[in-house]
Order: structure tokens, then C-alpha cells, then sequence
């Protein structure tokens, strides 16, 4: 037996997280898989901090929740993370393989394999905790072309910079939003977009939208939602397709906000698609293929904001929906 | 020289538009085509009421305004209309010749043809006036499939109750809303819809959905927007559809009503796409092919609501806004 810290939700949340929704529990883990069972112990090395898991902290919504289980009070929190299996009943995992996918907040996890459920890392000449973020999601790079507009929000995020660096990779002007004067020069001076504002400091993001897009935008990367979307809808092109990712600004509002220029989408024939990575799991092992030579290259760079410790773990996941991370937010559980 | 009387917009207008909005001028005409022109003149015999007509009369709002030119105070306003060429200058016209597309509110017009600007009538078995309506617009059941659940908005209206009937020869579970009790009896009775509701008996219409749609809406064919957008919102399917026709709640609204649940476009993998009847022009011939037999054989059925004289015109487009019509609105002008 071994110990086992986890991350607890103490009760649904509602409204902005508080550091006290989450509490620590001081488990044990036997460190073993039981003969017969195809389960796989691994040890956390890494674990990502997303504004996904917020959705799964508020109270069960019965309009969604057959596709976005919320997180059980009383029982640790889960999300993505990169760990080292430490025992495998599985034939495709064996002892010191390394893997990503969906992990409990703790320092050991037992977890069952189904399909696209976890990925084994075979390419490890880049930092393993890209796999928390740059080398964990797929596909975001199939609706741009070359030559198109594109307008990325929380463009310097775990997603908006690999969207931006991506669309400029195939040709595209890029431009993304952020939350502050460091994150504009991050992408500007580091992840080479064509321009970049502050959506704090501007007066009338319409503005903003209409100086960055003269001609209009291609293509909306929808990481925000609320107001900057309807300043988007605004200043689509004609067959514009906005891509919905996220809406952050949105998940810890108890009434969401009015989105008032929908009926844009008529005349502009907009396509709104919302999209969930996992779709796209089966086109991983290419997405690699397509990357990796980019990251190695150091054609595509990574800016991670990094919290050591689980201890750590609370305070990093709720700084998300405050803007205080400066790229993808993670937690180191343990080096190895 | 011929009397020619016209319905033209006195201003631009904002809120609900009011019969002196229009006001009628007694203008002449010249019954014939300069010699060298290709321009036809025509005699407007049906004109069609239209909810997108609205748009036309607002102020030209910079974000739309190349794709939907608005009305020019002073001029005669148009829509869709069907003609008879009283003189062409046009090769493929000759005097005696039936067509429909744009005219303007007024007894003779003098048209300029552009590829698939107007169609030539060839099919006079059926009603004419259905060339204002029925017959005069396609591709609308592009998006349904056998089995699938469809939800139709303005269901009772010019195009809700052909996309309801069309649904149902698909192999469709087809519900449809109306403002009236006595037109959810036609969607019943008429139309053959499977289900229908009247929204304004509905003190909640997530609720009346979920009743007619336990297990949620594969397609929702948008003709309304706001409150009812963000109802079916609640209640769509994993990888529904939403097609935006039109949003009528909105036209009148100097400040639009906020749409609040658009995040659920991300878990259930939403599309929702905006269009344009004329995009799909060029599959016109191939849907009349498909939907005369059925008109023929009795298999789709249409209402209309007949206003007599261009000068019930105004009172009948105003009408639209407020719900009067029943069935499709059209303005005879002229009965040969």
C-alpha cells in the first residue's frame, strides 16, 4: 500500500470556483492490478488544467448531461494527464510505458482502456508535458485555408496558440485576443501572429474587429463566446465558419449572457459548428505525423505555465477562469 | 403612356412598420422596350408578402448592408413576383410570356434579366399564384433524412408548411409551432404534421418541446429566432442541425433579443447554418421536377392567404409581423 493524495470536489459549484470547493484527501493505493483484470495502474506525472472541467463541476444539467458528466462531490476530479504505468493487465501496456488521456487528480490512478481512451507516448525527444496540451488534441487545424482571415480568441490558451501558429503554418492572416498587454507581445513577438489586442483595454471590441479585419474574418476560432461572439457575428465574411471550441466566459455565470446578432448568420450564410476533440481521436496518430517535425523544427513553439505539486493543483485550475495563466496551465504531480 | 400605381417606403423605419410607412403613387409608364434594349416590361399580376422584406426597410446597417440592399426611401419597394411580359427586348422572352422572380410593388415594371435573376413559367397546371410561394423557392429539404425528428418554426407560413409536408415524404417525425389555434389545426389536420403547438398557449416552451421531442430534435428549421432559438437550443440532439431560414420575433426589435444557451452548441456537436434561397437557384428546375408530381397528385397542399388589389398590399405585409396571415400572404394585383 501506498499513499494516495487526491483533489476532492467538496459540493457542485456555482458561480466562479473557489480554492475551498476543492479539498484534499490523504487516500491509500494498493499498487498492484489484480490477477485476471486488464486495468492499468499508472503514477500522474503531469496533469492539464482546461476550462472544460468546469462545466463539470456545476450541478448534473439535464439538457446536457448524457455528454458532459459532471465531476461526483465527494470523489476526486479528473481531466487529462500524462502518467507512467507502474503495473499493466493489459497486453498493449507494459511497466515504465508512459501514456496520456483521462486521469484522476491524484497521485496514482487505476484506469480502464477502451478505445481512443488513452494514447501511449512514443515520441518522447519533446517534452512530455506537451501531452497535456500541444500533443493532446487533435484536428483543430482542418478549417483553414490558405490565404483565409482567421481570428483566434484566448488566442495565447493551451488551444488559441497552437490555432494561431497552425493557421499561419497554412498561409493564413491571424489575429488573436487576450486578456493582457503580456499575453498580446506572447503573441505577436513569440507565436508570430499577423496582430493581436487586448480585449480589456478596447472600448468597443466591434472596433477592434473591424481595424484588425477590414475585409472581415474567414474564420472564428470560438474560445470565449458572450460579447466577443457578438462582435464576431458582426464582422464575418460572407460563408464565414466560426469553429466552437469553448466559451469560458460563459461557465461560471449562472445566467448566461445574451447573444444578440445571431440573425447575421442568414444574410452572411455563417456555419456554426461546436466540435469536442474526442471526435477526432482516430486521427491522432496523423496529427503527430503533421507536428512533431514542426515542433522539432521549432517552427511551432509551446508556452506552458507550470504549478508544482498537486497541492498546487486547485489554485492553477481556478486562476483559469481569472485569466492568470500565461499559456496552457498545467501541474507537475511527480518528474518521473 | 399607361397609368402605373406604385407602393413606395416613405422613410426608413424602425419597430414595427405601420401602413403609412408605404404610401401609393400614381405614376405612368411607358408600354414599351427602347429599340436595342434586352429589358423586359412586364405586367405584376401576384406579389409576395415576405417576413426578409422588413430588413429592407430598416436604415442600412454597414454590417449587412451589401448583402441585403435596402429599399430607397421615395422608390417603389419589390419582392418576388409573378408577371406576364406585356414587350421583350430579351431573346429568351416573348410577349405572352409568364415569369417570376423580383418586381417591384407596382402594376408594370420594367425588368433587366441576370442569370437566374427571374425564372420563365412553364408549368401552368398548377395554381400561378404558387409561383409566388410554393414553386418559387428550393433546396429547402436538403438537410432531412428518413426518421429523423424536424421542428419547424412559422410552421403554418409560406415556407414552414412546405418544409413540414416535404419532412413528412422524407419519413420524418415532423412537430411544427403557430401562433394561433387555428392554424396548429392546419399543421394537424391540413399539413399533416405529426405534432403541433401553439406558442403563445405555452407557458414554457422548453417543456412543449420536450413533450413533443422526448428524445430530443434532429433538425430545426429556423424561421423565428429569439426565446424559441433558445428553447430548441435546450432540446437538440448529439450532431443536430439547425438550418436559419429566418428570424421574424427579431425584425421589429430595435435592440434583439439575447440568445443564452448557445454553449450547448459544444457538447452536442451543433451545426447551425445560415442561407439564402437564391444560393440554390441552380437545382430550381431539378426541384420542380421533384415537387409538381406531388402538387399534382394532391400529396402536398398549400394555403394561402389572398389579399385583392395592390393597394391591400401594405396592410398585408404589415400584417405578416403581427401574425395575420394564414398560410402564405400574396397581393393579387392584376388576374391576367
Amino acid at each position: 500500500m501506498a499513499s494516495n493524495k487526491q483533489v476532492i470536489l467538496r459540493d457542485y459549484v456555482t458561480g466562479f470556483p473557489k480554492e475551498s470547493d476543492l479539498v484534499f484527501n490523504d487516500a491509500t493505493v494498493d499498487l498492484s492490478v489484480p490477477a485476471g483484470s486488464n486495468k492499468v495502474l499508472v503514477k500522474n506525472l503531469f496533469l492539464s488544467c482546461d476550462p472544460y472541467m468546469r462545466i463539470r463541476m456545476g450541478k448534473p444539467d439535464p439538457s446536457a448531461a448524457a455528454l458532459a458528466q459532471p465531476f461526483k462531490p465527494g470523489q476526486p476530479i479528473y481531466g487529462y494527464g500524462v502518467s507512467k504505468v507502474i503495473e499493466s493487465g493489459h497486453p498493449d501496456y507494459t511497466k515504465g510505458d508512459l501514456l496520456w488521456g483521462i486521469v484522476g487528480w491524484e497521485e496514482y490512478s487505476v484506469i480502464t482502456l477502451t478505445p481512443y481512451s488513452h494514447f501511449k507516448i512514443l515520441h518522447t525527444d519533446v517534452p512530455l508535458s506537451y501531452y497535456t496540451g500541444l500533443l493532446g488534441m487533435a484536428g483543430v487545424t482542418a478549417y483553414s485555408r490558405k490565404g483565409e482571415t482567421v481570428f483566434v480568441s484566448a488566442a495565447s490558451g493551451a488551444v488559441g496558440q497552437l490555432v494561431g501558429q497552425l493557421a499561419k503554418i497554412m498561409g493564413c492572416y491571424v489575429v488573436g485576443s487576450a486578456g493582457s498587454n503580456e499575453k498580446v507581445e506572447l503573441l505577436k513577438n513569440k507565436f508570430g501572429f499577423d496582430e493581436a489586442f487586448n480585449y480589456k483595454e478596447e472600448q468597443d471590441l466591434n472596433a477592434a474587429l473591424k481595424r484588425c479585419f477590414p475585409e472581415g474574418i474567414d474564420i472564428y476560432f470560438e474560445n470565449v463566446g458572450g460579447k466577443m461572439l457578438d462582435a464576431v457575428l458582426l464582422n464575418m465574411k460572407l460563408n464565414g465558419r466560426i469553429a466552437v471550441c469553448g466559451m469560458i466566459s460563459q461557465y461560471n455565470l449562472e445566467e448566461q449572457e445574451g447573444v444578440r446578432n445571431l440573425s447575421t448568420v442568414i444574410y452572411k450564410r455563417v456555419r456554426l459548428q461546436g466540435f469536442v476533440v474526442s471526435d477526432y481521436y482516430d486521427k491522432y496518430s496523423k496529427f503527430l505525423e503533421f507536428v512533431l517535425p514542426y515542433i522539432r523544427e521549432g517552427k511551432i513553439t509551446y508556452v506552458e505555465d507550470v504549478a508544482e505539486g498537486l497541492e498546487k493543483g486547485p489554485s492553477a485550475l481556478i486562476g483559469l477562469f481569472h485569466g492568470k495563466n500565461v499559456g496552457k496551465q498545467l501541474i507537475v504531480v511527480a518528474r518521473e
